[in-house]
């Protein structure tokens, strides 16, 4: 019986990088979740009010990949005036061939962290121009960051601007992201300003009501919307889907739940038995991306058990390599 | 911030028996149940046909406990083929607090058959008489030695029979479980035999069409059905639930699905609506156990999340108190 190996946020953030290898691993996932065999249950949420708390539950199977994972994320959101912060969390995971105990990996929310910014990536290469050289980012928190420099690893941006409802925020995320990049990072006072000519934007804020106009969307552009997972979250204005020549979902069973989709239908926008292409299909070629340079994309990304079970396999794989790099 | 307990099977055996401490702290979860506050979603199921293998996880926040667990359960099936147990997996126990890791329990499913044991002396003080002198075990898995071992601990017992559908198999349980209690324990080839004189019978078997029959059951008996906690499982024959003058689920709405309630639903034995009062009911005394001495009872144990997150923070501190008994 191999041993369980028990591996904590500080060895996890060392061993696997927000790099292309990540990417490639998450792009994998999804082309798996749009082939056989995958199973993904619904994810298992249990909201606590008397603690202002909720907690998530994620797992799939994935066909190819050793292991799968449980991942369980607890918001607690009181955290904050304790000097804790408000996510924490672990995975572990599961031999896919007996089920037993491989590893648990007490990340706190950092290989979620990894597997979201992989993820805009991974919507990147599938739906924005090759030529994509300019991104707009609203919102300023840690995958703000993070999606910026998950852009950078597919496309040859080259300047990038931060917009945030508070602009002391977005001043310090421009910085941060300027001097980690090394390319000019601005901060914008006004979302439109930010979103005006560039070529990706990335919505990545816990908006309850658009942030992102339909009428400010420009031909060519594309748009990765990543911040809402929730049922009472949207960050698009559902006209935005009405202008996109191309809307394409994580996974359309959890959009049409907690996804820009689900105002979209509530809206009227959208018919509610409108089957769109999932991203996993676009990246395995099954369904076309972009037809043109002047389409406007959306991706809509609500996060995705499969992307847990390929990060944790991939973590797992990182350290022991490290610990062992013959 | 305080370390992450990592416990291993082995320890937690040592720390925590199946005893009276570990009835009360069940009893307590089950009490709770019936309170306010209690948070507890519907299990999540994959089924992966695939590798022959199914994963449950079960989650619950109960009021008054310092921590809540998510319990992973793997069976895969064609494990023993590999030498392997079918059956594995883990509880984390999250701060009810903060929630934030507090231990991760790798104990293999053992906890699990101590808060099922447990929980059939709980049925077994609320439900059978209290001058209940003898037991009937139909099945000889694990779970029959540690039933027998829970009702010895609340009830008088000072003689059981064991059936099961493998005689031989019948005989080693009876072997061993007249070692362990020192009391008689003998093996019955036919399980009305079992059952007939007996006090309290309990089954604790996977099977899918009914071994103990209604037309058996003698007055003053009480059943604790253990086995089904699977849509396509089913113990009793619906007519026992006809007999009895109290059948007692452990939570409905899981036995509705997945318990001895379902198959006397399909039966049009009960009627679909029916509210019956809960074991955390019968518990807490807002609703009556037995009526007297003839009474034919009934408890359907499906297995419930507060019990996972009751035994895991009473593994915890078992633990502690092991490590540190001062």
């Amino acid at each position: 019986m191999s041993e369980i190996a028990v591996l904590d946020e500080a060895t996890l953030r060392a061993a696997v990088p927000l790099d292309l290898a990540a990417v490639a691993c998450i792009e994998r996932a999804f082309a798996a979740l749009a082939g056989e065999g995958v199973v993904m249950p619904p994810v298992l949420s249990m909201h606590l009010p008397q603690v202002n708390g909720e907690v998530d539950i994620k797992t799939a199977f994935l066909p190819g990949f050793s292991g799968f994972a449980v991942k369980v994320s607890p918001g607690f959101f009181d955290n904050p005036s304790r000097g804790l912060p408000s996510t924490s969390g672990l995975m572990v995971l599961f031999s896919a061939e007996t089920g037993r105990v491989q590893a648990v990996l007490l990340d706190n929310g950092y290989l979620t962290d990894v597997r979201t910014a992989a993820a805009g990536a991974v919507a990147a290469r599938a739906l924005a121009r090759e030529d994509a050289t300019s991104a707009a980012i609203l919102g300023a928190g840690t995958q703000a960051r993070m999606q910026l420099e998950a852009l950078c690893l597919v496309r040859p941006i080259d300047r990038a601007v931060i917009w945030a409802r508070d602009p002391a925020k977005a001043e310090r995320a421009a910085a941060g992201c300027a001097a980690r990049l090394g390319i000019p990072v601005t901060a914008a006072t006004d979302a439109r300003d930010a979103v005006s000519g560039a070529d990706i934007v990335v919505t990545t804020t816990p908006a309850t009501s658009p942030i992102l106009r339909g009428d400010w969307l420009q031909p060519g552009q594309h748009v990765t919307a990543m911040g809402s997972d929730q049922p009472g979250k949207s960050e698009l204005d559902p006209a935005c889907l009405q202008r996109a020549q191309m809307y394409v979902p994580d996974r359309q069973s959890q959009a049409t739940k907690m996804g820009e989709l689900r105002a979209a239908i509530d809206a009227g926008v959208v018919a509610p038995d409108h089957v769109f292409a999932e991203l996993g299909e676009v990246v395995r070629g099954a369904a076309p991306g972009r037809f043109g340079p002047d389409d406007i994309t959306i991706a809509d990304l609500t996060g995705t058990g499969v992307q847990d079970t390929a990060i944790a396999t991939h973590a797992l794989a990182a350290v022991a390599k490290k610990e062992d790099p013959s």
